[in-house]
């Protein structure tokens, strides 16, 4: 996409936080300084960013922070306040507090808050959703995306255990709380039942075999239907 | 450089940090987590960190805070705590409190402490300096660097106006911190009378012309005996 005004603007006009782990917010600092847009995201999330005095780089004169109450559609604006056409619904997930803000020895409860949450964009005829971290399937959140145009889904692993198989740390896929993406209680048999247009696995960590064109792994993803995020990917609804 | 051991390590013992700007410090998020180093720098320095949060993502149990006072050299030890053979000395250079840090509408004074400093590395035979933010050459920091084997240093504008004539933004070079390269009061004016065997231009803002192989002020800039930073730059002492 090209700049939209000046020298160094971007076209980016709002940026929606679906929680306060490093990997969703710490890109906030490669935009900063003095690009108008705003942060959407839950109260909780937006504390996140107000305990951390390094996010004021982004100037709150410039930069609007806008909180968004959970299961309320929310118009996003451009910075000059026109409507942009587009809307955003976050919505809790199973999920827990970010990994910096854990106790030491202590195993975070899962729990649905305004910490995890995942995002509805919707333009008035088409919704996506967008959920890079979720810890279960709940049978309300299936009742949510079903008759969705496009998911984008937490694919982080690939089997619960493949961290601590691989000698890369000792905890499991839902100590970090992500669901896998195989297996009885996995992304591919939770979808199996919810009628979605276009699933699409991301957040995906570099020990799942998914991320290989010619894995057993990817094809059997794409038997069931989704296919695998990648940098620069378009999707038309 | 390659891993040092295991699947996820890298080969960094030890990051140093000059001061406490984004710049400067948002790239350990990018270390997080599970790696084995020291981080190095003033208690001012150190206080930014601690009073962000986010930073917790590197574990205290397995990242290492060390303080280091002014002026007083630091043996750089292995993560099994060996000697590397290096040692840093910090230094006060003037400077200014990093921008997220600074009050709306009140320009920062400049101030020699501990928040913007050069670090000199030393092998026991060679000693490098890194000094990447400078507002000033003071006659003290003239007769550090006298007979250094090499300097790298602040090269962040050619003049000091050229961000508010490209229209890239209201401040001076001194506002941020920075000396110029070019003019009475630059870089290379500073340098003519200090004996530097080895004299590199880093910390280069985007609108600076030193950037461009072929324009007349990187010309002018290597035949005042410099040479300007690139990305996977190395040097032999």
């Amino acid at each position: 996409m090209q700049p939209n005004a000046g020298l160094r603007s971007t076209p980016i006009a709002a940026v929606v936080l679906t929680n306060g782990d490093v990997d969703a917010i710490a890109g906030l600092l490669t935009l900063r300084e003095r690009q108008a847009f705003s942060v959407l995201t839950t109260p909780a999330v937006h504390a996140v960013l107000d305990d951390n005095p390094i996010f004021e780089v982004l100037s709150r004169a410039i930069v609007a922070r806008q909180p968004i109450m959970l299961d309320v559609p929310c118009a996003i604006r451009l910075p000059d306040g026109r409507p942009s056409g587009l809307s955003v619904t976050l919505f809790a997930v199973p999920g827990k507090i970010p990994l910096y803000l854990e106790q030491p020895d202590r195993t975070p409860a899962l729990q649905e808050t305004d910490q995890t949450v995942g995002a509805a964009v919707s333009d008035g005829h088409a919704t996506l959703f967008y959920i890079p971290s979720c810890a279960a399937m709940t049978p309300a959140l299936a009742t949510r995306l079903h008759g969705a145009d496009a998911v984008f889904f937490d694919g982080t692993l690939w089997s619960d255990d493949e961290m601590i198989r691989a000698g890369l740390g000792p905890k499991s896929g839902l100590r970090m709380g992500h669901m896998s993406v195989s297996g009885p209680e996995g992304a591919l048999a939770a979808f199996e039942g919810i009628d979605v247009r276009r699933r699409v696995l991301l957040h995906i960590n570099n020990s799942n075999p998914i991320l290989l064109d010619d894995s057993p792994e990817r094809a059997q993803a794409e038997a069931a239907g989704w296919s695998v995020a990648y940098d620069g990917m378009e999707l038309t609804l």
